[in-house]
């Protein structure tokens, strides 16, 4: 089938007097998830995998992705005729090489020009310049095969309360307004669906576990303009709207729209995010200022009240995933488990909150080698039935008015080899040692990554991943611009100075390929502590309390400080949790956050 | 006198019509120490500090320089008519907005194209077009004043045997010649003078302390021209350099050689390195590639004879320090000790090793509120008896055949404070949490500086300063790109990816002013560790084989990890220097590096 769909692709090429088809996995806002709509990636290779970029030649095939996907990938593409290109890995090339490699002279790359960014779709314009090709951004191809192509998502939007948001849609647009007046900008171009949805406190339902509504935003001096299908807003929206000076646009119409801008306009956007489409559109010779979007940090520093409110949502799924880890480690061998009865069972648990209103993200519960996985989605094909052995990876979130979560336990469930033992033991080490860190103000994920990842490097051992992403306020459970990462990846946009307010996961991990894999996972919010002559000190609150499982602990592998850390953190698990128990969970939780 | 010294300068600036003249810190090849003929700015100002800029006007004077510097040139400046400017500190003006504002338009500013390097003077260019000014560059006022001025250093220089440097010259020109093919360039055109030696594996004493030969160097794809005061060079030197077509010309004639080039050739220089006059004299239309000096890399990656040879050398040091260490902690309070006493009887031990050179920097032997400054230096004034009580820090290194060395030590010489024996304690662990690190090929200074930060920063503490720079093989103590630093600083270059072969010094600290200061500093290799399916690891081998003082230790602050770090270390010091010792310091060493 994918075959025949490559096939296709290449006739419909041909016909075109196009070279190279690229398809990248993106909606037309630079999503990391994306709707059923934008899975033309996945339509035409097989690969499910959140990140990939599907190249085709008329003899060649390749997909690029990186070290999350590269089992599961070869897996998928097995007999596809696609070949797999390792991102990342010695010798191989990446999939801008290869295009100028393989782009005969005078030759023509195909692209829907609404699914690349600016940044890249303009460096690829200027490298194909090498081989005196250009490029094509007008045609979808994917569209004329994909026949049973879902349509556009378009689910109703709700407003987001001030309890909740903290900050008024007004308010947040003065400072927006602010920024472009110091910038010296008269147009603002926002296209990323989170950051539209946080600029004017509305939610929406149009990507899977991610509330927000399909739309472009640009932002005048005085008017804002809201390109969206009206069908999703209701009257309370649009009121509120009219109030604040925002036009209701067809979705569409943003491409025309940004055509009327003259050259003596200034615009700010980022070339990272807004498509090579739209900047295509735009008159040649106005002035653009390529920046980070002002509401990407504006949005990752989190109000009082979010972070408030993230304190009780953090709790509720604390207490959710604590009954879960109570069930199953009291159940598993007695009762039929599997990997997707489980996360079922876990999913009514949260159900059960209050405000919860879905999950953040398919939740990933793996056992033994299906969690060296490190994005393994349980499927019908692949479900197994839990044993009381070995090791059983949850990595799970809920959406709840009161915010996102994200937390990851690795549960044991019997008997464990000692090596495993190690591994899981080292896992903690490495998560408490970079929670309990304390910095100077100006440091980045880049300065403190290695708290967390030392413990591992020591035994000779990497995860191939960040250590942590930067957590939406019932937004993406994926948000830039903080992270913990040791090399600097330009694109990620992760490597901000990490500021008060800000909400990081913290996530090492082990991963065995055929084996096992093991993440522990906290969020941690950034806080001031004190200020002295050397400068503002900063640290972390743990916003994740769920115990730890001590049976995965060999304490010869720790030093005084970890048994320290991890003691005091289960106290505190305790005494937020408890309360919430029934007196058995209650019982067995005091034993599973016992001093060790 | 510097009043008198101001107004002639202002007579001769009226007479060329200049209105104002920059005299900044530094030879002709942006060397961190300069000799006594390069001591403009002190000559004009008065000031001795290592860093500053004097800036003169009809009307005005100043002198610019940063915060370790304050207290001393407020001081020195007095009655002097010029002006103070605490760089860095709020509402005080750089050196080139001060230009900006006060040149007239269509102004002149004077300065000795000589000691500014071409990206400062190219961007004082830039900016001074805003006022239709121009820098008139050719002329060095403060020679036609400076009656007594010493005379360029040229003292003799010295090939260096090719079972010190490893590698041959001819080898080195092979390897750079290659590199300038890489880079598509025609001519390089080096300044710097530690790079010159170690290209050309020569030695000298042209700077105190680092062993180096007033050059510049230009080399072709054929031919090198070395720019060198004939009288430096013995016959060996000159049969030598003929057979490597090292054509050997005047020092001061790169000036006019630079402008025969055409604008067809490339030129490969460094612009933070190579003086303004050189790049002014280059003709304009000439193609520049602006990158670090591929010899910096080259240097900085110790090949295998220099690293058998830095460990003879450290253990040499070693001894000589751990005898000083001995003989201060048994003599101190029974005889009559000085800071000045002191730093004389290391010097001498260090003179009874075989190979030994010189010092490789002036000593810092500073007791009590003396240590808290970083950079203090013993002086008659503020020498002091040492007392059988409190903190001792030395820091001192030498430069032997077989490499330079640094280190620090501080010693307790009897009582000391329970906040003090924390401090030590921390600085302790630090140290060595550096030393034991184990990372990924890729790492740079910036991902592991908080090992080392971390555990001060946990009580508060910061030192303002990087943890560690590279050092030179019998050259500079302080040697590029590599370095541990958290915040990135461009023109220190120094957060090179750290690669096997490098050398760096790890010297955490605390120092509390006007009470005590701490660092305890060694030299590490990084090393090639084990690869495998992660990628490279790499670690560090200790350079340094000296003990710390057990007596500032203070076990509670110190977890399982530590105590077994210091054993380890002691232990091996004990196997390396002991057999060296007389048979009462062997004693005395033993309980110095016993278990604790």
């Amino acid at each position: 089938m994918i075959r025949q769909r490559v096939e296709t692709l290449r006739k419909y090429m041909r016909e075109a007097g196009i070279d190279i088809y690229l398809i990248p996995t993106s909606d037309f806002h630079e999503s990391e998830y994306v709707g059923g709509h934008f899975k033309a990636r996945e339509f035409m290779s097989g690969f499910t995998g959140s990140a990939g970029t599907l190249v085709v030649t008329q003899t060649q095939a390749g997909l690029w992705t990186d070290g999350r996907y590269f089992i599961q990938a070869e897996a998928q593409l097995k007999n596809s005729g696609i070949d797999l290109y390792k991102m990342g890995m010695k010798d191989v090339l990446s999939v801008e090489d290869f295009v100028i490699e393989n782009i005969p002279e005078e030759g023509k790359l195909g692209i829907d020009g609404r699914v690349i960014n600016s940044r890249l779709g303009i460096k690829l314009e200027e490298r194909l310049k090498e081989k005196n090709a250009s490029i094509s951004y007008n045609r979808d191809i994917v569209d004329e095969i994909w026949e049973d192509r879902p349509a556009l998502s378009c689910e109703p939007a709700f407003l987001l309360d001030i309890q909740y948001a903290g900050k008024s849609r007004k308010e947040k647009l003065e400072g927006l307004r602010k920024k472009l007046e110091e910038e010296k900008a008269d147009v603002f171009i926002l296209t990323c669906l989170d950051d539209i949805a946080w600029l004017f406190n509305i939610r929406g339902n149009d990507i899977p576990y991610n509330p927000v509504v399909l739309s472009y935003v640009i932002i005048t001096k005085e008017k804002g303009y809201f390109f969206v299908n009206e069908g999703v807003l209701n009257t309370e929206i649009k009121e509120a709207f009219q109030v604040d000076q925002i036009e209701i646009m067809p979705y569409d119409a943003i491409y025309d729209f940004v055509k009327q801008f003259s050259n003596t306009e200034v615009v700010l956007l980022d070339k990272g995010k807004v498509n090579y489409a739209i900047i295509r559109n735009l008159n040649p010779d106005i002035k653009i200022i390529d920046k980070v979007n002002p509401t990407t940090l504006a949005k990752a520093v989190k109000n009082e009240v979010e972070l408030e409110n993230l304190r009780k949502s953090h709790l509720k799924d604390a207490v959710a995933v604590t009954k879960f880890m109570y069930w199953l480690k009291t159940k598993v061998g007695k009762e039929e488990i599997t990997e997707i009865t489980a996360s079922d069972y876990l999913e009514n648990l949260r159900r059960e909150q209050e405000g919860f209103i879905e999950l953040s993200f398919d939740t990933i519960c793996a056992y033994q080698e299906h969690a060296a996985m490190m994005h393994y989605s349980a499927s019908k094909e692949t479900d197994v039935s839990l044993k009381p052995e070995g090791l059983l990876l949850v990595d799970s979130g809920g959406q709840y008015y009161e915010g996102t979560t994200d937390i990851t336990r690795t549960f044991v469930l019997g008997s464990i080899e000692e090596e495993w033992k190690k591994h899981f033991t080292l896992v903690v080490k490495s998560m408490l040692n970079l929670a309990n860190a304390k910095f100077l103000y100006g440091c980045t994920g880049l300065n403190l990554d290695i708290l967390a990842r030392g413990p591992l490097w020591n035994l000779g051992i990497d995860y191939r991943c960040g250590t942590g992403h930067g957590v939406g306020y019932l937004l993406n459970v994926h948000e830039a611009p903080n992270g913990f990462r040791w090399k600097h990846v330009p694109e990620r946009n992760d490597q901000a100075i990490l500021e008060a307010g800000m909400v990081t996961t913290d996530e090492p991990g082990v991963y065995i390929e055929g084996s096992h894999g093991i993440r522990i996972e906290n969020e941690l919010i950034c806080k001031k502590a004190e200020e002295n002559e050397y400068g503002q000190f900063m640290n972390f609150e743990m916003l994740t309390y769920v115990p730890i499982d001590l049976d995965g602990i060999d304490k010869q592998y720790l030093n005084s400080t970890d048994i320290e850390q991890i003691n005091r953190y289960h106290q505190m698990v305790y005494e937020k949790v408890s309360p919430y128990l029934n007196s058995e969970e209650r019982e067995w939780l005091q034993t599973y956050t016992r001093e060790i």
